[in-house]
């Protein structure tokens, strides 16, 4: 087999086999085909697509080509829930206690952020004393008695998908369905649970900036998950605006926490519901969707979904006091207002920009050597649909420096404010199975 | 300016701007754009395609990545020839005499064969002591002398396109027609004649196989040259089966002598002329390609052009009485027949075949480093369009080896014999101006 072949046939748009396809991984992994013959094929890929066949082997490939993680000795069944990235994006935290709350194992490995979106363990380490490492027992250990853990990744999973990752980057390629789809199976299945929910965002601060793009990305991933057995739904939810109030690391476990209290946050909420009421069901705890989703919605009621989020803090080594008074957690010396330069009615806050706003203000990083600032960030006042007057405060940038007028005016930009209110955003477009 | 926009916008069909090519061409020839980048870019290039602007700046960059040949101390207007690559070709050992015979100077670089095609210089070192290596100084002499000198490629010409072309051979990427067309044109124009004739083939045995994808390649290559101030012309002609009836080297040699002294080998003799005609107009020494042809013809038949010949193969060392005496010139030890095995006509000969089947007599190279035996070679019996009765002879196999079944089975794979006669081949497709 030669890889030149494998690039004109699909260049030529004839459907690659699986043989051809894990000659490919295997041969760019231990580096005996080049980056330029892999760049060729990528971007043939781009414009040739890949059938429901091929980017399922493509994600298997992906996968062999490094550890996987072995779940097994965690009892039950195991389901993971993974975001295409959005800002403000705090879901985890809320959707983990609840679905632990029913009795079903949640372990999860995250990352850390980089650029305009905040990683999960970043937010996590706003709490005094939470640590993320830890052995695979004490991993499994906490898993099984708690049924929510979190943990730094781990093992080298997917080397493939890193090295093609990167080399996309630079070669005009990233922007490809089948790609991305492969990308983002192929880790979540080597991190090893049974059935996969994703949240998919749609929206000027999504990667994916139209429905149908998204519903495209959606349905790939979800062929990949059930070609290589695993049950996975995809919902597909706005990113037209930030999720809930809330931007940053404190503050977004702030935000999430008042929500297990039982803080009606709307979006931030419902969402939260709807990703652990479809995981509940592919566990089999619940048959139904609305069964999940009433069952989970008292649980937040009750306070079981708290007081599991207090077990997970408590078991990973974080400060509890901080959780049960959130005026504990870090925050920031002073708090900026930034108004309203017009009257009329919200109708887009670009989502990225607010990021950017934050990273600029500590909260992120632009390089991956950059140090987070765990209590900076931007609290949202307004919202899409909500009116605005004319030196009304739009948002509060909680800052260490006196003045950020770069973060003041990316908020400016990201608002759109117009005469007509257009109303609220809907929230989930669609539910992809 | 990064190479990735550049990638980018090419994907997206932009029509890139000169500064982004140069910009390209510079950084890759100096090796700051890895092959990576630009083997995604000639990717989306085969892909989207390139403008006459685009296709020309291309061109120009790579001319100017190198060194480029100065014919200035030669007298005249200075009209080269190019052949995508045939067969049997030996047309320039007939169309340089004829061309010099009416005074037009042709200083001619060649290179050597790889292949199913020989190469010019491979083919006239079969004349003893004729030397292909000279001084610049006793180049230019020889052409203002005798109008007509062969030289070996040197100097660095056109680097970017050597090293372009070596990337497109293992990425997919060499069926590009601008792509193609830029890297020909790079060479020619770096080569510094005044005009160019080129000679596309079109054909089963050539690199395009189809008559429109012949015209393509002619089209882009007149415009290239034209749009960078070189009268350029294009015949398009048969590559259906070999021109003439030898392929070889020293048999070759001894076809296009026997032309030159008057035999007509119908379409070798007709596409010189036509060339040479095509060349001489360029060089405004006749007014009309009618003027010319007439000319030329009678050039060949009262000896002028084989005169012509005659001194370029002194002035370069060459033994004169090997072109006097034919027989002189290096054979084979055996001669063997090659024999129809059924009745019909002739309909098609392929040539790539042909050509394969004199490599494996050791005609040709299939390694850089293998040696050509220049009394090897195939002699054509039988043409498109002759009657063959089963068990007569096709073709004979000049070889040093008792047996050749490997070559025998190229050739009797090349012949299609059906029973039905579709008569001779068109010779001239199409001249594009």
């Amino acid at each position: 087999m030669r890889m030149v072949d494998i690039i004109i046939n699909k260049r030529n748009g004839k459907e690659l086999t699986e043989e051809e396809i894990q000659f490919f991984i295997e041969g760019y992994t231990n580096e005996t085909i080049p980056d330029y013959q892999a760049s060729s094929l990528l971007m043939a890929i781009y414009f040739k697509g890949m059938s429901e066949q091929e980017t399922a082997a493509l994600t298997k490939a992906m996968v062999e080509s490094g550890d996987t993680i072995d779940l097994s000795p965690i009892k039950g069944h195991k389901v993971d829930k993974h975001s295409t990235g959005g800002v403000g994006d705090k879901t985890t935290f809320i959707v983990g206690p609840l679905v632990a709350s029913v009795g079903v194992p949640v372990a999860k490995m995250s990352g850390r952020g980089l650029g305009h979106t905040g990683g999960t363990l970043d937010k996590l380490e706003s709490i005094e004393g939470f640590k993320i490492e830890m052995t695979k027992e004490q991993f499994i250990k906490n898993v099984n008695e708690n049924k929510l853990a979190v943990a730094g990744q781990t093992g080298n999973l997917a080397p493939a998908d890193k090295k093609l990752y990167s080399l996309r980057d630079v070669t005009g390629t990233v922007d490809s369905i089948p790609l991305i789809a492969g990308s983002i199976m192929s880790k979540k299945l080597a991190s090893g649970a049974d059935s996969i929910v994703l949240d998919v965002k749609t929206g000027t601060g999504a990667f994916m900036k139209t429905l149908s793009e998204s519903e495209a990305l959606a349905k790939a991933m979800v062929t990949i998950g059930n070609n290589l057995g695993r049950n996975t739904v995809a919902v597909i939810s706005d990113m037209n605006q930030p999720l809930g109030y809330e931007v940053g690391n404190a503050n977004e476990v702030k935000e999430a926490v008042e929500v297990l209290q039982g803080k009606k946050v709307n979006d931030l909420r419902s969402l939260s519901l709807e990703l652990a009421s479809h995981m509940t069901v592919l566990a089999e705890v619940f048959e139904t969707y609305e069964q999940a989703y009433h069952t989970l919605e008292e649980n937040l009621e009750n306070g079981k979904a708290f007081e599991a989020f207090r077990r997970f803090v408590q078991a990973q080594g974080g400060n509890i006091n901080m959780i049960d008074d959130l005026f504990m957690l870090p925050s920031s010396k002073y708090h900026l207002e930034v108004k309203a330069e017009q009257d009329g009615y919200v109708t887009g806050i670009d989502a990225e920009s607010i990021g950017v706003a934050a990273m600029y203000l500590g909260a992120g990083r632009s390089t991956k050597d950059d140090q987070i600032n765990h209590g900076v960030g931007i609290t949202l006042k307004k919202k899409i649909g909500d009116q605005v007057k004319n030196g009304e405060t739009l948002v509060i940038l909680h800052s260490d420096q006196e003045s950020t007028s770069d973060s003041t005016q990316k908020v400016l930009d990201a608002y759109k404010i117009e005469s007509t209110n257009k109303g609220e955003n809907k929230l989930i477009y669609k539910v992809i199975k």
